[in-house]
């Protein structure tokens, strides 16, 4: 639904409130750094848990320990509600 | 300790006892599909207690129910028998 996505200014916004997120194209990416792989796989199980209670999931990369995530909706062809209320959520 | 390199026969031979492992340059790399991402994350966090067990990490990337798992010793400066192990006991 096209409606769904939201202008530049909306996600200018959001991004106010949410430091360490970066908009690349239609994609919001973050990257986290932990003391070990250990904590940055437990960071990864909660974010798990929370995108699949969502029903939205992030892309997630885990390099030792650093953990990058990236949320995105393809299918709308741009950023939403949804993409947004997921950043939240996780760093709630 | 470059003498831990392995040479490509060894990394051949033992590539052909690995199904679906490809050799990248320096790296390791397979993609495994699950039914979701539920499925997905269960394997993950398998894999994560193998390589702290191990001592040595792979690269994990998530994508929906698709993830992608590479090995490598970047260090090194080439594959070792660690990767190998690695992979062993990821698919045992």
């Amino acid at each position: 639904m096209a409606g769904d996505v939201l202008r530049d200014e909306e996600i200018a916004a959001a991004l106010g409130r949410q430091p360490g997120w970066q908009q690349t194209g239609a994609a919001l990416r973050r990257i986290y750094e932990f003391a070990d792989f250990h904590e940055a796989m437990k960071f990864v199980h909660r974010v798990s848990d929370v995108a699949e209670a969502l029903g939205h999931i992030p892309r997630i990369e885990v390099k030792g320990a650093r953990v990058t995530l990236t949320v995105t909706t393809d299918e709308e062809g741009g950023l939403t509600r949804r993409d947004l209320e997921l950043i939240r959520r996780i760093d709630r």
